[in-house]
């Protein structure tokens, strides 16, 4: 299927070299996937435990994706910018502290960029950011997330990291609080309340991962909703990042800054 | 405007002669605004304090239709039935007791009909009556209601009254709790708790009058949503009662059963 | 995972007995999973191409579920019928013809049932059901279909089958033709025309299968949604099918019958 | 009630004074009642046809809000202008000609601001923003506009308006035509072209004015929803273009350019 996405890649007559760490696991057999039906891409090594990682340099990789675990990340990161390839990450565990130390080696090496996002998925960072854009404008606020049934926390983590956007946004604005004059509520019917801006969590089986955004104001809302339906929804924030590190020199966190 | 409904009317060459009680209130107004502009009806008497009822009889109206306060409610009612003229109430506080004194009055007069409803929104009780019927079928349901941040009960009362069918309807079908894995949830985060179905309640400024009910199942969901915008919502189901009820002799109570 | 339709099953204490013919197949995989996975069904034959159908009989289905192809379903049938085992048929290719020879055959099994039905997605069948009942009371209807765009018809079947139940409720309850004041339209901009009805199509990658159906009247909507998000989503109602079979002697055709 | 964007006004310990122009028409009347309600604001002049635009300057307005016709809207601006009163202009009419008018009437007063926007919507601006700025992220777009069955034309200026933004914006991105597999369509069901993305116009009874745009890439999407329900929709948008017009000397065009 061809990816409305390439377009964005500059014009060159070579494709760009990728390798990808953690090849065999869920989300690296879909990053090879993904590389492998982009034109303007080259899927050059597949790496995973066991491999030596210069089988990446060794076949001429000019970016590495590593969607590995926490205890290997740091050193393969380390190797990857000394060998001077790019990176872009989505292993988790990412301390302020770890972020520092990529900086240093960074800055040792001034040509290779390094993307870590913790979340690829482009209309989850859209919505957050348009979100955040809009909450300054409307009286009220408030976020409905639905997840399948086997979820565990509610409301989900971005849900949580919506509001805590949209709050601020009203705060930097001088926004007074939200109307609201429920006197008699069956407990839990308005929520919960993630710094004053109220938030649904839905859960039902045949969902997969969703969440809508209303805004209000006088005769009027805006709704912004984001429907994930499979892993495979992360792969265009994946290419996009892909595509943009090599033009990205140093640390970019989160794939808001590409989006731009 | 034409009303696509008058289409159920019967062909007959006179229209149907109806009066209003309360024709200055809220309510009544919308009711003489409907009446008037719909081809098969003919307004002939807008009585409100203050004004006699033999007005209605005196006019000829073979229907006549109630949006007054409980307080005179049932006089209004007693005398429309000796004369034989047929009632559309809208007016609420109607207990047992009052029903059962309504039922004596008609026993008398067999061929006089009374309709008494809580809610004349066809929307709404379509919207009740698809959920209790999906409700054995899938193994989540949950609903949101969504209004304006006015209004002082969260949830609502249909809301309230749909999560109650949709329990009746489960424990009919003998189907089990429904899913859910939440272990970590922030307090209101799942909505109230209506004999066991989630009910979650969204209040912004611009929102007027808004359900949803969601049923969901292995690899899909299900969505019954209700808009109202505004008070002329509840006309279609006036006039429809209007037209069923001098073909209905005693007592009906609701819209449902003329939904059928 | 817990399936909430098993309540529907009786209370025995022996498992029904299923077989799966076309076990290999895309959809018999799924079946045999859900099958597999049901605390009041035993799976206990799997048979394909190049397998004998008396493993089914050997192995004391009391069911046989049917995925295969239009040209073996009619022998598989016959066999089953024949050995008074009850059968759930999702293959496709029934004419009129084919359908009343199934007829003739249990007309000498009294005790057997068959159940053929085109969709088994219960949530489509309900939708359906719903927006056939809801039309005469509405004065406008439209039907707003959403796929992933490797599909190549549009709008859809169900869409068309929707559009024309609409047409024909509407056409029983006597109603006009829809209020559309359009006078200035950008060709294809109000859809197509479906016996009266307009119908929708969209098409975006990420989406699945989705259908809204819109009613509207003066001052309120009711829409009625449903959205499938994979193949799995027909086993609830293979599952009710399955369940049903053996107390449906004769031929039901459809869905719908089953869910009553 | 109180509004949630007052809190955008600077912290001045007096009221600004606004006067409005058309104080008797349509709109005119929401405007009073908006400018009436708000606590920063004072009403202090209402005028419409046969009153003196004196009574303006008289009593003491900062900025008037002009909601008048294309006939007489140049003489008021000219004349507000040479008071040294900042305008707000929601009147239409304004072609390339008159705006530079404008621009020379304003190059001789430095302080004053003139605000001339053809939506005041903030709703409906901002979904326009959105979706500009989310196209170049997506495979696929389209725009469902849903309004009233009175509605001449199909689809809205503002889905027609919206579809160009997204093709503008998949064009400077380099993004290919989306993909389609679609090979048999009834006439109609896959919505008009407006420069490549299909737009499609719901039109029911009891809509008032909606719009949605649909965005898809591998496996998730992206909807943006606007929903209006009533011409009070407009007023923040008026009253945030009141607030800002005297820190913005000179013409600004649009509401776009105050909510940034």
């Amino acid at each position: 299927m061809s990816d409305g996405l390439e377009a964005l890649a500059e014009t060159s007559t070579e494709p760009l070299r990728v390798g990808v760490l953690g090849a065999r696991g869920r989300m690296g057999i879909e990053v090879c996937k993904a590389v492998d039906a982009a034109d303007d891409l080259e899927l050059v090594a597949m790496i995973d435990q066991g491999d030596w990682l210069f089988n990446a340099s060794d076949a001429g990789a000019e970016v590495v994706v590593d969607f590995t675990t926490p205890d290997v990340v740091m050193d393969n990161l380390h190797w990857c910018v000394d060998q001077g390839i790019s990176v872009v990450v989505g292993t988790s565990g990412f301390t302020e502290q770890r972020l520092e130390r990529v900086r240093t080696w960074l800055s040792h090496k001034p040509g290779v960029g390094v993307v870590i996002a913790p979340n690829f998925g482009i209309g989850a960072v859209l919505m957050m950011q348009f979100a955040a854009r809009a909450a300054r404008y409307f009286e009220s606020a408030e976020v409905i997330e639905q997840h399948h049934p086997k979820k565990l926390d509610a409301p989900s983590g971005t849900a949580t990291h919506t509001a805590r956007l949209i709050a601020q946004a009203r705060a930097e604005a001088g926004l007074a609080g939200m109307p609201d004059a429920t006197k008699d509520e069956v407990p839990g019917a308005r929520g919960a309340d993630i710094d004053g801006v109220r938030v649904h969590a839905v859960r039902a089986t045949g969902l997969v991962a969703h969440q809508e955004v209303l805004f209000g104001t006088t005769g009027e809302t805006l709704t912004i909703r984001h429907d994930s339906y499979d892993r495979a929804s992360f792969m265009p924030g994946v290419l996009l990042a892909v595509r943009s590190v090599t033009r990205r020199p140093g640390l970019t966190i989160g794939l808001d800054a590409l989006l731009d």
